[in-house]
C-alpha cells in the first residue's frame, strides 16, 4: 500500500522517522508497504496524488483538507479526540477516518490516578499555601474513603477505573449506555448524571467533546457536587463552564481541581485561571509520552490495516455520527 | 490491665475516645481492661501512679518523662519514627517501648506513589510555571520508563515498592541488609548506595532517622544523581542536606522534588524552600489519615498486648540500639 506519514512543520519531538516505521512494520508483520514521510506543504500535496493511506496529526488534516487525493482510502489521525475536525464534510468520499484511541491509555491512566491521589492528599491546597509561604497542616485520606465518578469509560476513563478499583475506591462510571464495566461498581447513563453528583467526592471528566457533552458540567451541575469535592478534567476544556469552576474554587465549594484541558489553549497570559486557588494546571500533555507515542500509534494503525484486509471491523474507525 | 490513653492538649483531630477504645477492644477480643483517657498534665500524673500501659504521641513522652510511673510496663508511642526521643535513658527500668509502625503503610504508600507519579509527569515543574502564569508544554513519561531507588523497605518503602513494581518500574531497594524483597528487582545494602545513585531516575527516602542515616544524602550524593533526577522524602528532613538540595533544584541538576519532611518544621516564614523552584511542599502529613489513624493504632497496640500475653515477640517493640 502507498502510505504517507506527514509530520508537523514545528514539532520535532513527535516526528515519524523511517526507522520508526520499519520497526513497527516488523512488529506487525507488515513489511512491503511503500512509505513516504513529509513535512512541507509541497511534500503533502505531492504525496496525495498517489497515497492510499495518510497518517498525521489532526492539525494537518484541519489545514489541508479538502484537497485532491484521488486514491486515499484511509486517514489515521494520531489524536484520540477529533472534535476540532467537525463537521466532517472535508472527508474524501469513500475514505475511512480513524482516530488513535488506545495509544493514550497507559500514560493518561497514570496521570488520572495521580490526579485522583493528589485530590485525596489535598496537594492543590498545599500548593496554594506554598505559593503564599504558609505552613498549615492539611490532612488527606486514602483512596478507599473517597467516592469517584468517572464520566467516559473509553481508553482513558476505563484505565482509570481499573486503577481506582484496585485501590478500593467505589467507582461509578457514566457513559452513553449503562452497560456494566468490570472495574465499576455501577454504570449509569449520561441522563442519570445529576443523580450521582451529590454523592461524588471526586469527579473525573474523561469523555470526548461532542454536541452532547459540550458544556456538560455547567454551573448548576458543578454546584451539585458536595462541598469540598474534587474535579479532574482530562477530556476537553469545553466539557465544563470554566468560569463557574473558577468561581466555585474561589468560594471553596469545589475543594480542588487538577486540569489538563482548558478554554482556550494555551491559557492566555493574565487569565484568571493562573491565580485561581487550589487548581493544578497541566499544559494538555497528560496523555502523551513522546518516547512511546509514535511507535504505539503505528502499531495501532497497522493493526487496523490488518483488520481491514481480513474483512473485520476497524477497531479505530471514527464514528462521525457519534463524534468519537 | 490498667491502660492510660493520653491525648495531646491541642490536637482534637487525633484524640482518642472511649467509644474508639471500646470498638477496638471488641475487634481484638480484648474487652475487660481498665482504661482511662486524659488530656491535662494532672490527668497524666494521676494516671501514672497506677497505669501499666500508656498510649500517647511521642511529644507527650518527650514532655513528661522521666516521671514516677511505678507500674508502667508498656509505652506505645503513636508515631513510627521516635528519633526525637533519643537517647532513650528516660525509659522506666523494665518498661517496653513500642512504636506505631504499620499504621501508616496504606496512606503513606499512596502518598509515595502519588509523589513518584508527580515526578514522572513533571507536576512540580508545571506548578513552577503556573506560579509564573506561563504556559509551556512539558512532557512526562509512564512509570515503567523510570528507574526507582527506595531507601528503606519498612512499612512505607515496602508498600511503595509494591505499587511501583505493579506499574512496571524496575525497583532497587536499599536497606541495612541485602535480604531480597518480593517487590524489588534487587536489594542493596546502605554501603552500596553510592553505586546506584547514578542509575536512579527517582530516589525515595523512606528510612528512619538514626545516627547512621542522619545526613545520608549529603551534597556529594545528591550531585551523584543523574541530571534531571527526581527526589521524594517521606522519612525525615535530616536525612538530607536541605541547602544542597535547594541549590541543586535551583541549578536544575535535580529536576524536581516532592517533600513531606523538613529541617526545621514548621518551615519558617521567608525560608528559601518557599521560593525554591520545582519543589512540592507537603506539611508532614503524608502518612496520617485522621479517619483511620486512631483505630489502626489501637488495633496494633492490642495485637502487641496479645503477643506479649502469648509469650511471643512484640511486633512493634522499638529497638533502642538500632533506633527504629
Amino acid at each position: 500500500m502507498r502510505i504517507h506519514l506527514q509530520n508537523q512543520p514545528n514539532d520535532r519531538l513527535f516526528d515519524f522517522s523511517h526507522a520508526m516505521w520499519d520497526e513497527a512494520a516488523v512488529r506487525a508483520g507488515e513489511t512491503g508497504h511503500q512509505v513516504t514521510i513529509g513535512t512541507t506543504v509541497a511534500d503533502f500535496t505531492s504525496a496525495m496524488t498517489t497515497a492510499e493511506a495518510l497518517v498525521c496529526d489532526a492539525s494537518v488534516i484541519k489545514a489541508r483538507f479538502p484537497c485532491p487525493a484521488p486514491h486515499l482510502r484511509f486517514i489515521f489521525a494520531t489524536n484520540a479526540g477529533l472534535d476540532r475536525l467537525a463537521p466532517y464534510d472535508w472527508l474524501p468520499p469513500g475514505a475511512i477516518l480513524m482516530n488513535n484511541r488506545g495509544t493514550h491509555a497507559a500514560k493518561a491512566g497514570e496521570f488520572a490516578l495521580m490526579a485522583v491521589l493528589m485530590l485525596a492528599n489535598r496537594i492543590p491546597e498545599m500548593v496554594t499555601h506554598q505559593r503564599a509561604g504558609r505552613w498549615e497542616k492539611l490532612w488527606g485520606a486514602t483512596l478507599a474513603a473517597r467516592r469517584i465518578t468517572i464520566v467516559g469509560l473509553g481508553a482513558l476513563g476505563g484505565t482509570l477505573a481499573g486503577h481506582a478499583a484496585r485501590f478500593g475506591m467505589p467507582v461509578t462510571g457514566v457513559r452513553n449506555t449503562a452497560a456494566p464495566h468490570p472495574d465499576c461498581a455501577r454504570v449509569l447513563t449520561m441522563e442519570a448524571l445529576d443523580s450521582v453528583l451529590p454523592e461524588t467526592d471526586i469527579l473525573v471528566l474523561a469523555c470526548p467533546l461532542t454536541a452532547r457533552t459540550r458544556g456538560l458540567m455547567d454551573r448548576n451541575r458543578l454546584s451539585a457536587l458536595p462541598a469540598g469535592a474534587g474535579l479532574v478534567n482530562i477530556g476537553r476544556g469545553e466539557l465544563l463552564d470554566q468560569d463557574a469552576l473558577c468561581d466555585l474554587l474561589e468560594s471553596g465549594h469545589i475543594g480542588a481541581a487538577v486540569l489538563d484541558v482548558f478554554t482556550p489553549e494555551p491559557i492566555p497570559e493574565g487569565h484568571r485561571l493562573w491565580s485561581t486557588p487550589n487548581v493544578i494546571i497541566s499544559p494538555h500533555t497528560s496523555a502523551d509520552d513522546p518516547a512511546t507515542y509514535n511507535p504505539r500509534s503505528l502499531d495501532i494503525f497497522l493493526a487496523n490495516l490488518r483488520a481491514h484486509r481480513d474483512g473485520k471491523p476497524l477497531p479505530n474507525q471514527f464514528d462521525i455520527a457519534r463524534g468519537y
